[in-house]
């Protein structure tokens, strides 16, 4: 670099050079009391008209702040009204549940569409001059502190929005439906008020709105229907989807329908472009009869996808309309600057007034940057949310193998599947850090990708255009024969061990000529550590690739095996998945449910004598012969036996295994009967 | 940066700006016109007198290569007629093993020593004008070819001072004596002569031929010792060496003696300080009694440990002594430049006749990036030698499972210990994989290092110092409310998780309060999204580093489990351990020892009777009584039936498996019994 901008000054005549750099001083000073000290924002409010919107973000949080709060009020004590006949104090006080996360409910959207409201405002009022509406104007030193108010105050504010659909009342839907609307209608009326705002892009107000918009949609929607279905009669259905009853069932029913495996006994004979069809298929989440993914992963799904497109709104709109604007804005002066660096070919010697050429180049390298930067963030996106939906199918193969008891499936050590302190704090924080990491892969891959991107269009593809600067081809041709050296060692190494190291007998294969082996290692040893090296730079690429790309998924490890759990999102999803399994399995739902029935029979209508016969069948297939008490206790045994072995997880949780403590970190597995 | 570039200029005095650019400008131009286009070396050699050995590279290599080629002809000769009365042709043709890497020899010191020599070679001739000293003053496109033949060149130039060992016999020991001997007197020699060379650093050639010199020492002092003691009717000691059978008995004999357990049965009762203790020891590698690293691995780690010397003396001389000219060199007119970019404090303006302090500033700064280029190096040393001995014991660990069967206690999979074409290559280029791998791992170690020095002294210590610069500061006092919200939203969902959402009964944890915990979840959610950045940046944090410092272990994939050997180094060290263990298990190599000594009892006077009944009776315990068929044969499926249960790896080599290639990809356990 220093040796060309030496190069690049000594090829232009002293003359011009001083004239140049006396102009570029001249016009530096000019820019300089042209715009003293003014923020990037303020320039570009000049030409963005002043614009307040009709209905302000304050009287919005003011008026709206007051109504959520009678509402939830509201609600609590119907509730407890509802309640208030079967015992007086000890019904349900306090707050409403915002969702049930660990039972099945029926309106997932609807809480996912709160949670993505909710990772949208976080998203505002980070990079917001004034985070907490409710206080205009607030100056440097106290913003601080509003935003830390505001992390609480937005929950807070939204809470409504899920309690109505969780007490499952009619007029709980109905407050739902009113607020949902009003929250919708205030919301883009603003937008529609003011599109632009002088906030790092005129559009980028607007745009990143438009999933709390999107959600305020869905959830205006959502209410009405659910207050229409709550009057047409459809109370059954309704109570069923509300417990999630219906899934549970259709849970044990998939799994007690022993369905004949397809293709199991058909692999070996699987050809190469069915296995990279069915490797492909692993990457794309296609929902499965019987088995639903629970609502937290659902959750941190949405939010995942919204951070994506925060994310990358943010990077499109801070970094490429300045490229367009330096490329507007560049002019002779800064092209003579560059050609001397050496950053630009020129035949001619640096002359301000004859660089059309140049000016051109220089523009068109620009364009390539900003190409470079657009199409690395499209494949960062593409990539993330191809790894989120992956991340999806690997939920759901491993709550599906932890149902069953196949610990060691999913985990590298046995596990116990209990709560912990630890687990529930993990469990808690579980959807925040997937959506978190999601940002973070983002911008890793973004980085990552735009390096590269720069990297191959100047060193490859505009040298192949232009034919000027074309370092790479020249290394590459100084060094073919060394490439080529490298390439045909490991190629006679591998032949070499084909044909003469290995002995084929039918079944084994042994290894021969024993002196030609050590001869040719020695021989090869400097040759071998050549190799080595590049295969070290594989490994640093591949390593640090896969980091990149798998960053946003929780459900892999970053680090070796042996210190899998420092990783602190394998931490946090191992320890989330303790919880949803041991608290939340479909069969225990289901048989705490057919309990609940039975415990009281008087029930609300949707829960009929019928069905608990039915879960019982399900439970109870076949009465046992009471017989022999000898043959019952060893068949008893002998099940315990079977079971212990076919889920060997089930060992630590016995009695004598709980009290003693090393029983955590034995290898265990699961054989297969 | 750039705010603050202007910011400087903006601050000068125009006229001042003006007459420094000039002075700038002008001296540039001197400078160039000074020292037209001239690489460094150059510049240095005009201070190091030129300097002939008086015997020069390309004379000793004319003399020697001759007489290392005599020596191997002669000593093939002298095998061949040591053979000859045997069988007349079918003896050994060729070509001289140069070490027996898969049998246990004696010499290991011996082979470690030439392949330090081996690699040391290759340092230098990869930087060297004339790779290949038979050809003087190579032109620039020549080099290329010269380089790559001179990578053949070197291994068949040392191989006799190897081959001299492998052949066992008085007159090879003789022949390696005075070929070491030369090859030691000579290097020592040129080194005397010339101690000073214009290449890169003055000493920088005599640096690096140490280790060479050092190798060749040891060699001329191991050779007369082998000499010395096959004169001295050591023999019987001396073929058990070369034939390894002592290390075989020693073997089986620790195998055999069943030792009791220590601190088994006391391990739950350890204090953490024993623990920290235990761990730390699992860094340092000591011999154990009975096992022995194989010989593969002792090259490996030599080569390491000269790489990772030749790379940081590289690093250390290519950057230091330019820093120190640098700081020697220090105008006042660059100290001016340096304030005007703002990268100086100052409080005066910037008038070039007044820059004092500043221009002890600016040599302190530097002084600083050196101490802390230096202090970077040696913990990167430090770092990857200790890894380099973490290895070793890792190694031990392996293979001391693999001998016993426990393949799944190695390798994430099932394998099949047998060889094939992979691990034949693999198991080649071992050692030169590891060598490249230390080489790699020691640079980016340093870069990352170092950046991370550098960040910390001008962020940290240089602003606690001096009072200036202090943005670091400046953040963490605007930001702690926020460090804080987070510290104590982390602190109370913990506090919350263990006092509230969890029932202690006396042997289970249960979920509680399930309602509180829903709330709690969805009111810290956007809290938890700024924790979960903070997690991010930790998971990337610790990834990087972790995968830094373990680069140049073999031992360990970079990459996730289920991708593991993705990763070229574990690969290679995976298909390497499967030929080690399946062609040099030591309880094997015993076994066909004693065959062998069974089959000719006329052999070497080492080999005596005793030593075969002593093998039989180890072999074989006790009588088994012959009697009723069927109870035999129950037995045998018995014993089949438990070795299979406790070792699931052999089922894999069964006959039935063997056909079946889908059985590999199985999971098995170990279940100790």
């Amino acid at each position: 670099m220093a040796a060309n901008s030496s190069g690049g000054m000594h090829d232009a005549p002293l003359d011009n050079g001083f004239a140049g750099t006396d102009d570029l001083v001249s016009d530096w000073y000019i820019y300089e009391t042209m715009e003293p000290d003014v923020p990037q924002d303020d320039t570009f409010s000049s030409v963005i008209p002043d614009c307040d919107p009709t209905i302000s973000p304050k009287l919005y949080h003011v008026c709206m702040a007051p109504v959520s709060l009678a509402v939830l009020v509201g609600l609590s004590l119907l509730v407890k009204r509802r309640r208030l006949h079967r015992s007086c104090w000890n019904g349900v006080p306090g707050l409403l549940s915002p969702a049930n996360f660990l039972e099945e409910g029926g309106n997932r959207g609807l809480v996912a569409a709160v949670f993505g409201i909710l990772f949208s405002s976080l998203c505002v009022l980070v990079l917001d001059k004034d985070p907490l509406p409710l206080v205009a104007h607030s100056s440097q030193s106290t913003r601080e502190y509003w935003k830390i108010l505001a992390l609480l105050y937005y929950p807070a504010f939204y809470y409504p929005l899920l309690a109505c659909a969780t007490v499952g009342h009619r007029i709980s839907y109905l407050m739902g439906c009113l607020l949902s609307w009003c929250h919708c209608v205030v919301h883009i009326w603003q937008k529609v008020d003011c599109p632009q705002s002088p906030k790092i892009y005129r559009y980028y107000s607007t745009l990143s709105y438009i999933p709390i918009i999107l959600c305020l949609v869905l959830l205006s929607l959502w209410y009405p229907a659910l207050l229409i279905r709550s009057f047409t009669g459809q109370e059954e259905t309704l109570s069923k989807e509300v417990t999630g009853r219906g899934y549970y069932k259709k849970y044990l029913k998939a799994i007690l329908s022993k369905r004949p495996r397809k293709g199991s006994s058909a692999k070996i004979e699987e050809s190469l472009l069915s296995r990279v069809q069915m490797y492909l298929r692993s990457y794309i989440y296609a929902p499965e009869e019987g088995f639903q993914i629970p609502l937290k992963l659902v959750l941190s799904i949405t939010t995942a996808m919204i951070a994506v497109y925060q994310v990358a709104l943010l990077l499109l709109v801070a970094v490429v309309p300045t490229i367009q604007i330096v490329r507007a804005g560049m002019t002779k002066d800064i092209v003579v600057l560059l050609v001397q660096f050496g950053l630009v070919p020129s035949e001619s010697p640096a002359v301000p007034g004859d660089m059309e050429k140049e000016l051109n180049t220089v523009k068109y390298y620009l364009w390539s940057l900003e190409v470079c930067y657009i199409c690395s963030l499209v494949l960062c996106c593409l990539l993330t949310c191809a790894m989120l939906l992956r991340t999806l199918v690997m939920h759901r193969n491993n709550l599906k193998a932890l149902y069953q008891g196949a610990v060691l499936d999913v985990f590298y050590k046995a596990h116990i599947l209990r709560p912990s302190r630890q687990a529930i704090v993990c469990w808690m924080s579980f959807a925040a850090f997937q959506t978190a990491f999601a940002c973070l892969g983002l911008l890793i891959q973004q980085v990552i990708f735009f390096i590269c991107s720069v990297g191959f269009t100047f060193l490859v593809v505009i040298p192949l255009q232009s034919g000027t600067n074309t370092y790479l081809f020249k290394i590459i041709q100084n060094m073919w024969p060394f490439w080529l050296t490298l390439v045909v060692a490991v190629i006679v190494q591998n032949l070499a061990a084909h044909y003469q190291f290995l002995e084929h007998h039918s079944l084994r294969k042994e290894l021969n000529n024993r002196r030609a082996l050590y001869i040719v290692t020695y021989l090869l040893f400097p040759t071998n550590v050549l190799v080595g090296v590049l295969a070290g730079v594989w490994r640093m690429v591949i390593s640090g690739l896969y980091n990149a790309i798998h960053f946003c998924q929780l459900d892999i490890s970053l680090l070796n095996r042996s210190v899998e759990t420092f990783d602190p999102g394998y931490h946090a999803y191992c320890h989330y998945l303790k919880i949803e399994v041991s608290q939340s399995h479909p069969v225990m739902q289901a048989f705490c449910l057919m309990l609940l029935q039975l415990a009281r029979p008087e029930g609300p209508p949707g829960l009929r004598a019928s069905n608990v016969e039915e879960g019982i069948q399900l439970m109870q297939p076949k009465k046992v012969p009471l017989s022999r008490a000898r043959f019952k206790q060893s068949r008893a045994r002998w099940w315990l036996a079977y079971t212990l072995l076919n889920n060997p997880s089930l060992t630590a949780c016995r009695k004598t295994a709980l009290s003693d403590p090393t029983a955590n970190g034995t290898q265990l597995s699961t054989c297969k009967p």
